[in-house]
């Protein structure tokens, strides 16, 4: 089991490369390729569109590599990700992608490309309070398929999303189809009055309003709000999706976190000919 | 020449609906209607959904009232615009409808409702360093329609809004059909990541595809990118249109700032109904 580590948005910690490679090391049931790019730094980014872009076609490519595992988020995937998505190696197919946050992005081409991916913990998530757990729990979810990674009240199929990078692919080519989905979403580090913002704009759209609900994980690292908004992000959520005609299922176990579960999207419905 | 003054979105302080009426007093072109709305405050609004919109439509409805200038920008008239650019009045159609920032959802659902609708300074502008000039730039376009308010390199039709604003609107009911339309985008508090971000998005949309050009005003009081960026907001937005195949412009002179020239949309074309 061949687990290739690449940094589609930002660069890597080498601590926390270290520390995980160690948390490997003493499982002994996969072997981690962590890419050199995941090292490079060119203004934001782990090295410019090309060197990202390279890396991650590079390792899909790889036949002896089963999983491809984000290193971190950030931001910056959406830049390659069209591109990513674009003729994908025959090897691809049976390999799994794993990641979220701006990782999103991703996870939503390479599943509108027919791809196995999962929302859920990423590499440099080691470096928060009590992160092996979230590594040991994508690990698990990696290596062996283990169930109890999963968000626990899971329904498929199923998508996952930081709620600003879904409001962010909308309309754009790497838009999934969202018809019968259950739709997880999360955020971090954003005022209520943005979140609620993005409420009103991803339950406006056409595409979300097809999903079977929608729950909420963790809305983690809330900026202050000037005055109080009143009401929290629970509160929003719901309000949007009562507006807009869509099933709030209540809340999910996902997030900026290291409780971050696993949500497993399935593979893709075959693209029916209906849709334009 | 009656201006109606209400909050869409955020409550207007009493000392700059003060300095503005003194403005207006001093002149003795116009009369000021400030509506006691503006006043309110519910959690993060300037009232709650139903104040903030019955305001607006009583302002709409009353035909004493030439011009309907919103006080301010913030967060919320998003949640108010589809409901008040519906079933409009008679009385609307010789009004004027001035403002920007968040008020954008209102000129782009207004603009599509066929109101003659303008992007520029607000009430609260005067507070502001320099302030005054942006309210002297603003009432000469409201009574006057005087040209030296424009946005000098202007060319119809035209629109222009907050970038962010903008983002967060496409896909929505508010979005006004952008074929052969000169657009001229600001913003204001990002993060340049955050403002590439934006511009994938708002690039990949295909109503903003059918755009003549895209100008972009001043981004101002850009937050800390860490780390360093690389490239300033021009170079992101010249980068987003390159890629994305639209016309770039150059620069406009709008932003969040007394220098706010004023943009007219002019009058939305009739519906084609060929468009879907």
């Amino acid at each position: 089991m061949k687990i290739a580590v690449v940094a589609p948005s930002n660069m890597l910690k080498r601590e926390a490369a270290q520390r995980v490679q160690a948390i490997v090391d003493r499982r002994g049931d996969c072997e981690l390729a962590i890419h050199p790019q995941c090292f490079l730094s060119v203004g934001h980014f782990a090295g410019n569109d090309e060197a990202r872009l390279s890396a991650l076609r590079e390792v899909i490519a790889d036949s002896s590599v089963d999983a491809v595992w984000f290193a971190r988020g950030g931001y910056g995937s959406n830049r390659i990700a069209e591109a990513a998505a674009h003729d994908i190696p025959a090897a691809a197919q049976r390999k799994h992608f794993l990641g979220y946050s701006d990782g999103g992005f991703l996870l939503a081409a390479f599943h509108k490309a027919g791809l196995e991916v999962a929302h859920g913990p990423m590499v440099q998530d080691v470096l928060r309070d009590g992160g092996e757990a979230a590594i040991e729990r994508a690990l698990d979810w990696l290596v062996r398929r283990d169930p109890a990674s999963i968000e626990p009240r899971l329904r498929q199929p199923a998508m996952a999303f930081n709620l600003t990078v879904l409001s962010n692919l909308l309309g754009t080519p790497l838009e999934p189809d969202f018809t019968g989905v259950e739709l997880l979403i999360e955020d971090v580090g954003e005022h209520l009055y943005r979140i609620d913002r993005t409420m009103f704009h991803v339950a406006a759209s056409p595409g979300i309003r097809k999903v079977r609900q929608i729950r909420l994980g963790r809305v983690n690292d809330v900026l202050p709000n000037d005055p109080d908004f009143g009401g929290d992000a629970a509160d929003i959520v719901e309000h949007w999706c009562t507006r807009s005609g869509i099933a709030y299922g209540g809340r999910a176990d996902i997030g900026h976190d290291t409780a971050n579960r696993v949500v497993p999207f399935g593979r893709a419905q075959p693209k029916r000919p209906t849709r334009a």
